[in-house]
């Protein structure tokens, strides 16, 4: 029998009640794409923390404030948990089915803007922490809190925040803001996010736009000015260009490969959900596919910009050309780094009249699958899911988490609620009601462990 | 004095009722754009050219009718004159001083839209017969109209009518539908159009969009694909890279330069008017820029749209991306040919995932600048203008006439009352009352000269 069987029976028991504080929670507004109710919601999640006897405090940054609170336990080790409190914005409106702030539990789920990214993962932990505190009447470690308000706007202002509150933020490791289970149901640990440095390229050749009769034979065209300089930064063999790109990679180990082998194999996913007809590089699927996907650097077209758009043709030549693109980084690229290579080679290659706008970086960030504290998080999973997490030791996406492995020096795990239908980010975002239960249960037991 | 004195009188004196004429023109709405009024105004003209005891008809086409006319006079020449009575668009309405297709005379201007592009043509060259009709009681020579409805939007089903009526059309020399005057008041005889080929890239790489976490490294990107097909068209050195692109070219004359070198430089010009800095291929004004600007073809980027293009970031891969592009080529370039070379360079290249729309074209046309008809049109203009016309043996833009140069093998000459101030496209748009006079005196001196 479980030692944890007290702690369960606790949640099954109060489950309602954590679900109805999600849903105040959710009900209240806070999209940082639209500055809409952060403060409020800020202020609402420092009451919840103090409802569990944490000193929490609202700080401000030059965006939006930052919740930190901390509770003294008996341990001297500190966990660190990492959330935000900010959403997505609602917009398409005609496509939920329920009102995106007027949370609503229809059959095993619980529908609203946020209520998976990433409300629900607050106050589950929350309720995990009063399934200890009813059974012990105290922490059995430090458990700390950082929840931000600008997440789902690039997290701005959280590196600064973290270097600025080193000492208060003082842990020995961190859980992430999220996690979940694949599509077999199965946990999965995260354990890498790739960097980014998204910058737009742009090219004013012209004063006006012009005839294209006129200027096509004599004016310099901002279109095929911008066009040539896209081609010098990557070959069709998808190499690119920008001399010293791949000086800082460090290229994935055995222990990586082997990890990227034991996970499931992602080729007929990606062609029958994305329409791919061929995959680039010559790539056929299993190993290769999974670590070419996660493991290399990237540098990505997201939008072209120039002249006419319209329905059939205008013989214009355009004066203005845009391009946005985005360098997905591997440890241990730097974005300023790779911004300043990228001058340079522009530079050289004839190309100073295009113009480089940062839009903003973050290094990658990993932590080491075989730390002890994944250990924890991975092994605690079997009891609730029926099989320990399977670690994944990079995806290809970006997040914030640099300040917590690189400044920080924690080993940041995932764990949460997300499933394959959760629909962050969409219209009907939703959480499945076993799921909240599974990860507050999972969350008691990473916290009991943790603590020994 | 002038052996025309009594019919210049007869133009001085009759002004007004020829203005009160064209302005029951102009009040017809006639949007080729917008399919407005095409069918009212077509019966219009018929009825202005049966007045002057033309034999009018108003053939259909798949598109807007044509209105063709004939009258035969003493000699056996025949002169042809083409106009179109169809229009711009007359948006944005809030920027006209009067109503676009409410005339109004203020000061010595006329406006309206359609007044001088081109309107005013087709009435004060109807009022310089009726100077010749007042006189002689008859034509010098047959004189025959075609007055299309179709020239606003690229003329689409014109080239077809020409060739379906080659009996009807024939005649030994052409009156083209506009002219005009340059800024220091000399009039022009443009004598040569580039042709055009007209074409849409497009690229679809996914079946959706994707995050560009996730595809960046292993799916193909749309817009990188359009991007390296693009490159492969044009170097930066500008140099068309589609083998066979240059093969039928005809390079400029020596006459050809000599007569490019009397008209006006443009390089000051130009970098006033269209903010250009520096021009491309090293050239820096004179002659060479002139030449260059009108004889070699081009291959313009007219526009560009893929992906994400508002502010900010968006991390996502496009599954979408086209190109609009503009080929203007000069003699003897064909638009079907070019398309063909494309077609074949693209698959070549391995870009046979690029998808080619024709949009339309046009092969370039000139008419030789020492043809004893355009002599006539350019000396007569001496007695009313105070100069000879400055011969441009080719501009830069296209238009319509190969098929009138090639296929009914006619010089083709300029001449009307346009300016650098009339405003043709755009809000309003006017006419100059003088020119409109001296157009008319010109075409009635033009009629004479030619039927001898």
């Amino acid at each position: 029998m479980s030692i944890y069987k007290k702690m369960d029976e606790y949640l099954e028991k109060n489950l309602d009640q954590s679900l109805a504080e999600l849903s105040t929670y959710v009900a209240q507004p806070s999209v940082s794409a639209q500055n809409l109710g952060l403060k409020e919601c800020a202020q609402l999640v420092k009451g919840m923390l103090e409802k569990r006897g944490f000193k929490a405090e609202v700080m401000s940054t030059d965006g939006a404030p930052v919740v930190f609170a901390e509770r003294k336990g008996k341990s001297d080790k500190t966990l660190l948990i990492y959330n935000h409190y900010d959403v997505q914005p609602p917009e398409p409106l005609d496509l939920w089915e329920s009102p995106p702030f007027e949370p609503e539990i229809r059959g095993d789920k619980m529908y609203g803007r946020g209520v998976s990214d990433d409300k629900s993962h607050l106050t589950s932990r929350l309720f995990a922490i009063d399934s200890i505190l009813d059974e012990d009447g105290e922490l059995p470690c430090n458990i700390k809190f950082i929840v931000e308000g600008e997440e789902e706007t690039a997290s701005e202002h959280l590196h600064e925040f973290v270097t600025q509150n080193m000492d208060r933020l003082k842990a020995d490791a961190c859980i992430w803001e999220f996690g979940g289970v694949d599509h077999r149901d199965v946990p999965m640990q995260y354990l890498g996010l790739r960097g980014i440095c998204y910058v737009e390229l742009s090219v004013e050749s012209l004063g006006t736009d012009v005839h294209s009769g006129l200027g096509g034979s004599i004016f310099p065209n901002a279109a095929w000015r911008l066009t040539w300089a896209l081609t010098s930064l990557k070959g069709v063999d998808e190499r690119i260009l920008i001399p010293g790109f791949y000086d800082d990679v460090i290229p994935p180990s055995a222990r990586d490969r082997e990890l990227m082998a034991k996970l499931p194999d992602v080729a007929d996913v990606y062609r029958k959900q994305y329409g791919v007809k061929e995959f680039i590089k010559g790539l056929k699927g299993g190993t290769d596919l999974k670590v070419e996907e996660v493991f290399t650097p990237t540098c990505t077209i997201c939008g072209l910009t120039s002249g006419y758009q319209g329905v059939g043709q205008k013989t214009v030549q355009p004066a203005r050309a845009s391009a946005k693109v985005d360098f997905r980084l591997v440890p241990a690229q730097k974005p300023e780094d790779i911004l300043k290579k990228l001058r340079a080679h522009l530079d050289a290659q004839g190309f100073s009249d295009v113009q480089i706008q940062y839009h903003g970086g973050e290094p990658a960030a990993r932590t080491d699958p075989d730390d002890a504290f994944i250990k924890i998080v991975v092994d605690t999973s079997t009891e609730i899911y029926g099989v320990p997490m399977e670690i994944v030791p990079m995806v290809g996406g970006s997040g914030p988490s640099y300040p917590f492995v690189h400044d920080l020096g924690l080993p940041v795990a995932t764990m949460g609620l997300g499933y394959p239908e959760t629909k962050a980010h969409a219209p009907n975002e939703n959480i499945r009601l076993d799921l909240y239960l599974k990860h507050a249960k999972h969350m008691a037991r990473v916290i009991k462990e943790f603590a020994k």
